[in-house]
């Protein structure tokens, strides 16, 4: 009886995520969703993204906290539209669901965007269940989280389409280079895609934009698959 | 309807956990719930404790996480008695219920134990809901998360009954102190007590071990409250 419950939620959220996907697909917006355990760095990534691109206006993001402003309003500081979903109104739920997404998308004026980021609440679990719209998802894994992360929270590799291994500058000091969280990807999953960056130094962040130009490019070319239900 | 359905489910939930804190009680064992991030140092803070003790049997574990037995691998190398739990059998749940922990509790042999660890599966909101029949929790939060995490998961620091700072060997590298770190949950909590420690270079287990000590002590001589259903 339960099972089936969350079955009938699962299938009516990744509905409205389908909905979210195609109409952001026609207006040639990339939807990427980053996915981590809190404080890997998401946030770190958008705001030297916004710096690194010389229109801030290119990207927007929507993002999920259980409360407070503060990430949107990072983003907001250096121009970028960003709306902040506190899912302490949603039954203080540890991910974002496909239906608050999409109301934040009616919201935006998406007209000179290139790529959204749906920046998800800080967890390695379940916002891997919910799809929100998403044309790629990536999720960050911090080096100093250790190794063991990909292993021990195999579906957020294993269901989401680029690894972003971050604070790599930390490396000599927590034991763990991005050669060997590498490694611990490929484990799980030996043709994952990975991209290695510090967003205090800006090492690897080429990388990073060149993976969003060349998917971006893909979705406007029509080669990006219409994101299907898992 | 569906927010009933989550009611009755943690009435059950506590109803279990209440049974399984007063049964510990009983036996004279103080049991410690232990909630942080993926990577915020659980196993890493208990492995330090059982080489701190010169008997790793005055303490017991059961660990979670959604899959992977390499939490509990790490404890019993050093003679922990420790079980497993694999929440990918209920659900690939993104926390313990007491259930789980209850069926554990009844496998351990705890008749030389005084503290029994409860490390739930890394994440900052589900887990403060479910209480497992911890008498005190402790929420860990690292250095390297950044100084935002307890503002933006407030019920890790408002029901949880000590903060311990972890990885301040880090502190030069992430610009985030011990200091500043304990200035952001007595924001929020003014009188919330804190451990600032490293489970790398020992700094600061010391606190931590005393604070064990005192409240095994209080315990013992009746002075642990029952764990209401909170």
């Amino acid at each position: 009886m339960r099972l089936d419950i969350a079955r009938d939620l699962l299938d009516d959220n990744d509905a409205i995520a389908a909905q979210t996907a195609e109409l952001l697909r026609a207006k040639g917006v990339l939807c990427v969703g980053l996915l981590s355990s809190p404080g890997a760095g998401k946030t770190s990534l958008l705001e030297r993204t916004a710096k690194a691109w010389s229109d801030p206006l290119r990207m927007a993001v929507i993002v999920g906290d259980v409360a407070t402003e503060a990430d949107a309003d990072r983003l907001r500081r250096l121009g970028v539209p960003a709306i902040q979903i506190n899912t302490l109104h949603y039954g203080a739920s540890c991910h974002l669901e496909a239906g608050a997404v999409a109301r934040a998308v009616g919201v935006l004026d998406l007209s000179a965007t290139e790529v959204l980021f749906v920046e998800n609440v800080g967890n390695l679990v379940c916002p891997v269940a919910f799809r929100l719209g998403e044309h790629r998802r990536a999720v960050l894994l911090s080096t100093a989280e250790g190794l063991d992360k990909p292993l021990k929270y195999p579906k957020a590799v294993l269901e989401t389409d680029l690894a972003v291994i971050t604070k790599t500058d930390l490396a000599p000091y927590v034991d763990v280079t991005a050669e060997m969280l590498t490694h611990a990807v490929r484990q799980l999953r030996p043709a994952m895609p990975v991209i290695a960056l510090s967003a205090k130094t800006g090492d690897g962040l080429d990388a990073w934009l060149a993976w969003l130009g060349r998917e971006r490019e893909a979705l406007v070319n029509g080669r990006v698959a219409r994101v299907a239900t898992p």
